[in-house]
């Protein structure tokens, strides 16, 4: 009782404001409070591309995930763990998150055959890509059966088995403040009773990834579960509700969103009704900036993506008063462009640096383009993920997605 | 004449104390001063390897060295004049160099032909190197007369010819507070008399960029003279006569240093009593930690050198207690390091990071990996310096290189 109590006053999540579905809250762990609807900026194997520690506290990143699947290849958790920890051993302070490898497996299998993320046809920049793209040198099949996963680790060959209770014990090890459970991603182009099938052995995982973290010794960690179900309404409502009857700390939605952004829209309508109002819901692996206003309004309060930082790589960053809030910083228009990335933006990049020099930073190769790309592109999400829980708190979040969506 | 005495009071070089050759001066310059002995950091491009120029002015760095010759092909001196000049489109606000590209021509020419360095064989990190590397697509002789230099563009593959007044045009436009006209470099394989040549050849174009920088409207920019001559005492001796009876701001020691590290320190041997005492003395393209002792405590006062940031990038760094004063972070003995890099710096990666954590960046191929590492080589760098001259200006500069030299 005693652990629970601690529990309870390290993880909490506190309904602030609504306006419509649209929700404000704050999510207490042990590592400090994350205001939702957030972004949650991606550090697969501990970092944020290019960014140190230091400089995404000072972007205004409240919350990274990591991804427990890579770091138990490389470099292992039991160097993390001998290392004090994964916060400690990436030096961030902050609230963090570790992923399971559901997504990893799915890509490595069926993602893999099928060349699909988790919106058929890929989405661009999902992390689904990139994933695939680390398999490269993967060899031998991905076989899932009721006890787990087995797959050939791309860091040595060897053959690896994931259970639901190892997995746990990673992330355990690891010591995120929130954990997700190994799930079986299915892809948009599985049929029903593919998808009913995967559902179910992830609910089954479910169970047991809950009862190995009940049974464990208590470090402060919550724990989500993965609503699955594609994109069939039953099977959706159906997993929603199994999740939602048991005491997760949160609720991841996973897996296959459908062939269209209607589809995944249509999913997030599904299954949010199930969900109880008091904890948090993430949708995983979603974040175009059109897309996060579709999501908030559903009722969506964490939310992840590798897009910022991936596109700002390839010297794509975002504006908003561009097409798709994006633009190509090669392109020759810029080329003598004296004016910042985005004339209404304040960070780091905007302040310091024209759009002439950041073009010519990529055109050399330098180090430095996409860092400060990246800067850039990490800053405008916090800064509108910021604008709109404003918004929520002022009633009038439909005014400024109106103000957003109507400039694409 | 007040043009004259703008400039004199735009620049000006103070000698503050003395310790057997090895002095600790002022060199101010419109951009603030310099206190030297002063490493400077080799920002080709514009930019020093992944460092923002507001982190290289917290990492004590006080004059960064651009290269006018890889400017002028990308992107242009038109772009960056219209942009405001080099200091400004380039966001940094400290005292500025531009190199000419006569050693990029050496490089391309003799270097790439005999496969050497400034000192043959070739130099570990040397940068004759990293611009060979660059010059690989190049195609066509280069052709060195009277005139100057004609070369193929490696950005366009156009031809391109090069005079010591366009080579000054170029430079003034960048708008560096110090500038270094054309030169010649030779090749340590080069014979006297090929030395000899190329070195008549470099007084005449000196003297022929002198009249075009006194005739061109001075924006507060000082010329530097570059003695050349090889590896042969009297050639040096030559050359430095020539260019000390010329007013020059101050003076650099180029091309070949010979065979041997010893060879490089009977060139400045043979050099230095030659110049003035009172103007400023930069070697350049030379910089490993054993040598700045050496070429220190012979009277020189700026060094410039890619090496700190070249081995950055691939995982060395300097550490003062270990072999050659460098460590190979991919080593598996720092696999579940938890220390700093160096427990004695207080550089940023030092204060945040663990070597297991810096190997486990450099393993994953994160961008943060050659970041941390280049703040660390960088700042190390700029903190030797400021002992240095310390121990100078206290005059215990033999007991630091003592303290120094016997842990290799």
């Amino acid at each position: 009782m005693d652990c629970d109590y601690y529990v309870l006053l390290m993880f909490s999540f506190e309904l602030i404001a609504k306006d419509g579905e649209a929700r404000v809250g704050k999510l207490t762990t042990p590592h400090g409070p994350i205001y939702t609807p957030s972004f949650v900026s991606v550090a697969t194997h501990g970092t944020v591309n290019t960014l140190s520690a230091h400089e995404l506290h000072g972007l205004g990143v409240q919350v990274i995930i990591a991804n427990s699947f890579h770091l138990h290849l490389k470099p292992g958790e039991d160097l993390i763990e001998k290392m004090g920890g994964l916060h400690r051993f990436i030096g961030w302070e902050g609230p963090l998150m570790t992923d399971s490898g559901g997504f990893q497996v799915f890509s490595l299998g069926a993602g893999k055959r099928q060349g699909v993320g988790k919106i058929a046809p890929i989405f661009p920049g999902e992390s689904a890509h990139e994933s695939r793209l680390s398999w490269r040198d993967s060899r031998g099949p991905v076989r899932v059966d009721g006890d787990g996963v087995e797959f050939t680790s791309y860091v040595d060959g060897s053959r690896k088995h994931f259970t639901p209770e190892r997995v746990i014990e990673t992330e355990r090890r690891l010591g995120a403040d929130i954990i997700l459970p190994l799930d079986e991603c299915t892809s948009p182009l599985d049929d029903y009773r593919q998808t009913g099938a995967a559902m179910r052995r992830t609910h089954d995982w479910a169970a047991r990834s809950l009862r190995e973290f009940e049974s464990s010794a208590n470090k402060g960690q919550a724990l989500f579960g993965i609503v699955q179900g594609g994109a069939f309404a039953d099977l959706r409502e159906e997993s929603a509700s199994f999740f939602s009857a048991r005491d997760f700390d949160g609720y991841a939605i996973g897996g296959s969103l459908g062939r269209s952004k209607e589809d995944m829209h249509r999913v997030l309508e599904w299954v949010i009704p199930f969900l109880p109002q008091d904890k948090t819901r993430h949708l995983l692996g979603i974040g175009e900036i059109e897309d996060i206003f579709e999501i908030v309004s559903r009722g969506v309060d964490l939310f992840d993506c590798v897009l910022p930082t991936k596109i700002a790589r390839t010297g794509t960053l975002f504006v908003k008063e561009a097409h798709r809030f994006r633009i190509h910083i090669l392109n020759t228009r810029f080329r003598d462009d004296p004016l910042p990335v985005d004339a209404r933006c304040d960070c780091p990049t905007c302040s310091n640096y024209s759009r002439a020099y950041l073009r010519h930073l990529f055109l050399t190769k330098e180090a430095l383009a996409a860092r400060l790309a990246t800067v850039h592109n990490v800053y405008f999400m916090e800064s509108l993920m910021r604008q709109i829980r404003s918004a929520i708190k002022e009633q009038r979040f439909d005014a400024l997605k109106d103000e957003w969506l109507s400039a694409i």
